[in-house]
């Protein structure tokens, strides 16, 4: 049987109309004026709220290995806290480590995702090792697998990194291929001098791990990023979690010029600080440990990102979702913050943490939608199935309470962390009911979804280049 | 009996998919998935259609008295041409000239429209004299008058212009009430004395027009806007018909600092040149005699404006309509360029034109609908009713054909003018259904509009600032 | 009898090296190796002194009629209390004012200072109508007069003001007899605006004509005048008293692009605060009252401006002595700023205050050399009879002991003002020996000039053009 | 016997004036008012010539060992050739290689130096491989060697190269020591990529050198070492052989931003391009392999380059003379241009070519003796013994001829080349006569120098940085 979501306000990217939806088994099927709708459905009360497309959180890293440890939350638990948060699909970052084939790096990400998740899902694929074999692995995955993003890393020298040669090499593939380059824009050569040189000092708390990873060397690498990029014939470029203002003038700086670059930040990087968090007293900094690392509340970032959302030269809001626990994970680097896992777990909260700026007057309603929904499902082909509510979309949908307001705490959440970053914070604003393909999960704070009911979902190229 | 346009993709600002579209009476009732929607209705095919909102053009002058005479087309004829063309919404320049009450200007453009137009139609004003009782007047008219938007001129001393001081009094109030500034930023006291002494040295042909307008003077009222603008504490400002790569900077810096700063371009400025148009032999130039003028085709204006689309440093695209017949009308400026009426008409073939930016690669097909329809209407307050196709909307919907083809010409166009700006032009792409508040207009070619069919609308304040 | 300076560390634009200087009569005429100089000649002992040229203050206002009274220092008084300060050489305002013929103002000028004067001193033109005459007059006084260049007012409608037409002819005679035109960036417009408005809200106070002179507008301004700069075929542009950050960058820009922009700061705005001065309790702001303002110390215009001078898009630092005692002068603006005597006397100051610089580390001592002395008289066609230590320049040279220290105060200055803008502030550093042309007008603190020894110094075209 | 240089018109970096100039032995000791001057010594006739310092050129190879070959002068006859150029003084590179002991490299160079060189030569340090012990030599070499600036390469992996850490930890250690950081500024890595796909797809010609060589990869790495030396707490920072705009933006940025950010151009940026030289017939563009290459010419960097030796974003213009034959040198890579050896030969030219540019207008007769001599003394601690014409400064001099004209050919050129970079080129002025430490090394075209005159000059610390 049908269901008519009755009485709402849809909010779109452009704009508001008051109008009811109708969902026909997983999809949309048709949008009415109010009121003109059929009668013999299932009716679903939206009246006083935002019916918005589902949330795309395109930056999650469930059960990433890192620093002898995994991130804590699975395609399980992160996937049940992303829906009761009002995501409703995820792009989850797939990795080929150095002298793994890229192939059997993808293979064991469906291994863990397959089953597990309560919201549709697609991957991204991280390169740890850019050679012939990979080159020619990125053309398969864009033809065959519905993988059109790679990423790779300019920080972490013997890990993940990549040198210049083999950025060059990439971005050129990614820009026949058609796929997008995603980048960890941080100097990693130049950051490990710092960590090496403040550990001797015994400069080991927490805050250091910010202190040594300075703005310059995060907008050094944007810069560069940009201009790899130029040089490889304008491929497309994603900058992840950009988290500085001299970063952002980069990315500015380069749409104004015209070219294929795109940024998102994260929550963080728009309401935390390095000194309120992440130099907190005695080892409670390893909370907010992420790299970007949270900056100066003393400069103006969380200034500049605010106005970089608005005017577009940020483009996505992710989380970055990298949960560690204290106990046992975060823990591993007492006396010594280069060994503390970098991460912050936050899939639930982003829809929420986004609307605030909507209340605060930072952010129109409208862009709230298209930074948490729209774009993210534009820039990674997964539009018009995911971002939007129109006839023949999945039914993906979101009802949103302006009227209600949620607290956030290590108690109530369902992430599978042992704190919070935002503990204690309340805000305006309140999931109220989340659809995923036509099924309720959530509804007036319970849970109804089941592991197993979100899919892969198979990407297409961007439709957002210019 | 209601209608269904079947078959057919409909186009957004975000994206694409096909769906079936549902008018009963002058609205939008409701979208559906393809082949879902009721079969007891008249039916338009729009196989291989795209389905896009009717065009919205921000700037045009009907009947404007200029230099002894007057635009040459009427409400009557401009709008019929307009539709013609997918235009089913304007918005022209009410006038208050200097010494005149505002509320008289207003009434006198009122007779000239009402019972006239083709389709619906909206008023910006002009502000000819910034005084006392004109800063009042601002408010009523957003109050009671549907308008929201007020024009100033930075050139034209001595007819239309306005010193920094009115102008920073008008941004105030505009700050106030919620207007939106719009303005003509030239340095008419400076470009007055470079006419001069042109006029003196014996320059006289049309190509001189352009020449004593430099991109710096355009550039440099450009960024004195803005400056004046920030003083008003950020008054929205939206500077039109923008034509010069200089000033789009001004215009980029101020948006890449979060400013509420918007610009239009006209198609002149994105296809048309100093060298090919306005230099034609002896005085055919005339018939390109606008202002700001059109620039040198040996620097980048054309490739800089088109990025500027792209990255929404400009966010419109408007005619600028204001037509003048080469016979008795251009004709005034033999021997003296300044004698020449200042103006192109295009009311017809803005939405074609911009097609072809889609062909050329210039432009995605999303953003070819935000700038011709969406967008404008969002900036100006007409939004939801018109610039997007959604239950609740009025039915102001085009049917585009991407497989046809337009051939302009002053033999075939509907604007009451003896010659084209675009003479011989033949493009891709073809309007081919037009429909204005569930009335069909044009279809297969042929008119089924009238006289009066279209009516006023007030406007509420923008919804696009940020 | 000739005389030696021996024993010091001559003090170049580019360096220092230990000479020794012999004067013949009013002139410089041999440089020697330490100790390998005349034996027969009268010493003076330079040990331990930097021997520097006479400093050249390029922008003084000797008894200025401003708002109903004149600026308190004659060309008998303020040219000795220059003459104490280490400065040798003024280049004081003569004043066109509106309708008046410009011969007649220069005239005037001359009669002031005719055998009154303590130092040389050279004149600038002050137009304050431009019209044919005027422009003709332009090339009388280059040719003819020693007066190659000419100061032009964006702020003040009604007295000196210019509108961009005006402006425009100037630049374009300038470019042409290859005078440089000095520009009063203020947007004067504008600021009536804001000033009228904030009188009208009762804010009266000294402070409030900080307020209503934005930054911003000075921005624009300066934007302004180097645009019109450029639509005069490059005409060379001097930007006087520049105070703000943004103007600063308006400067930067356009000397990264190669024009024949200059600017000029004063010690006030590389010292002095809106907050700590002009906001001082009571009326005490009023001897603060100067245009352009002094800025927010909030902001970074300090930091900015002595990085301005270190980069050279700061060249030139004057004083833009314009004194006016408190009694009868200032206070006419009791209860109403805006007709406070705009002016600060600070001709005495101007070489300690930037020594004060070299001190903080903030300015290289080669640097300071060149800021105070060679950079304006090579500005200003005044080199190289001033502003450098050769053989044939000159004999204008100041002795400065880096190991004294300067105390100023109301008390012991020289200039005719009840009070100081600097009153008790105590600096590293002090003029010990002043000579100019020869003569010891100052040595051991006392006096040794007289009233006449000054003269007219007419100038040549500038010789800093690039 | 003393000498008297007599009649000539001394040019300085702020300005002219007719002087007579004392020698006596290798040292200036008395500059004299024309005629002032002792009558009982040896006259030199300087009679319509100019008098500047002796050319300083801070950028020579001698003797480098290169792909398999050595640059083909020795310090023998490329000193001599100096002579005969006006150029009185270089600074070359010793060279430590990868692996190497920093001092045992600095004594190669002074073995390779030592009574060989015709006239003065200092050195700076090419570090090959910044370790614990490379940097514990930069400061025995500042402290002891009189060596106080440090070359490093962003460009050729696994021969110069040093990673971003290596940079960084090199800037700290400069910062604390006084030194000047000097870049190779050309991202390496990526390079590499471009050159083998190059010749895989075989284009081996000398052009495409060039093409895989783009400014976008010059601008990123002078981007990227303006900001490590940022990190650095703002390490000085000189960037060699500057070539394009884009660089010369990145380096204006930081100089605006008040950075003790320098850079130095060569000849053939300002002349030459990558289509008329390095795109030369056959393999003759081998003569123009050098890294950075040349420039297109349908770009703007000759005029930028000009531009930027104006506003003083550019400093000093060096040669970067590292000659090699075509024949048995530059023929090593026939069929495969990664294999040429890189440079140019022009240290013999340098103060001619530029002087050119003072004859086309683009640069003052000042800013001539700025940049080839008195720049690069002050910049690299040779200032006030070179670089000025000043008692107690070496006699360095240098009459030049403005009367006269210049040849340059393969077949008159003192530099040991079989070919001319130049070859053919006239321009005007005309070295007359040169004097090193008092001695006439060129007179009337002959040659009065010898081997071994020339000495190892111990260099200060920069005496340039603000
Ligand atoms: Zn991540
Ligand atoms: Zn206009
Ligand atoms: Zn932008
Ligand atoms: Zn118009
Ligand atoms: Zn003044
Ligand atoms: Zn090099
Ligand atoms: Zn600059
Ligand atoms: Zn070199």
């Amino acid at each position: 049987m049908a269901t008519l979501i009755k009485g709402g306000s849809v909010v779109s990217a452009t704009g508001r109309h008051p109008a009811d939806v109708l969902i026909d088994g997983e999809r949309i099927v048709a949008l009415f004026a109010p009121g003109t709708g059929p009668q013999d459905v299932e009716i679903i009360d939206a009246t006083g709220k935002y019916v918005i497309p589902g949330g795309v959180d395109a930056h999650t890293h469930m059960e990433l290995p890192f620093g002898g440890t995994h991130a804590s939350d699975t395609f399980d638990t992160g996937t049940r806290a992303a829906a009761f948060g009002g995501t409703t699909t995820i792009v989850d970052f797939a990795v080929q480590r150095t002298g793994e084939v890229v192939q059997d790096g993808l293979a064991a990400w469906h291994a863990k995702a397959d089953g597990e998740a309560h919201v549709d899902y697609a991957f991204h694929m991280i390169l740890g090792g850019v050679d012939d074999d990979a080159l020619k692995a990125m053309d398969v995955l864009v033809a065959d697998e519905g993988i059109t993003s790679f990423k790779l890393f300019m920080a972490y020298p013997g890990v993940f990194y990549s040198d210049d040669g083999q950025i060059l090499r990439a971005m050129q593939k990614a820009r026949d291929n058609g796929a997008m380059i995603m980048m960890h824009a941080e100097n990693g050569p130049a950051i490990d001098v710092l960590v090496q040189q403040a550990i001797a000092r015994g400069e080991t708390a927490p805050y250091y791990h910010g202190v040594t990873r300075p703005e310059a060397l995060e907008a050094e690498a944007t810069h560069r990023a940009i201009q790899l990029a130029s040089v490889a014939a304008d491929c497309p470029l994603y900058i992840v979690h950009l988290s500085a203002s001299k970063a952002l003038e980069a990315v500015a700086e380069a749409r104004d010029a015209g070219r294929n670059v795109f940024a998102e930040t994260c929550p963080q990087y728009l309401y935390l600080s390095l000194e309120d968090q992440l130099g907190a007293p005695g080892f409670e900094g390893a909370k907010w440990v992420c790299s970007t690392p949270l900056r100066s509340k003393h400069e103006n970032h969380h200034r500049d990102l605010w106005k970089g959302l608005r005017s577009n030269d940020l483009a996505v809001v992710s989380t970055d979702h990298c949960p560690f626990c204290m106990k046992d994970q975060k823990e591993l680097g007492v006396g010594d913050f280069s060994k503390i896992p970098n991460g912050i777990g936050g899939v639930e909260h982003r829809v929420d943490l986004l609307y605030q700026g909507v209340v605060d007057g930072k952010l129109s309603l409208e862009r709230w939608v298209e930074t948490i929904a729209t774009t993210p499902a534009r820039m990674f082909g997964l539009y018009p199935r995911k971002g939007v509510i129109a006839p023949g979309s999945d039914a993906d949908i979101v009802l949103y309470d302006p009227a209600g307001r949620t607290r956030i705490s290590a108690e109530t959440h369902h992430m599978n962390m042992d704190h919070s970053a935002w503990e204690g914070w309340e805000i305006a604003g309140k999931v109220d009911t989340v659809i995923s393909r036509g099924t309720v999960l959530v509804r007036d704070g319970e849970y109804h979804g089941r592991k197993g009911h979100g899919r892969y979902v198979k990407r297409g190229l961007s439709t957002y280049l210019h």
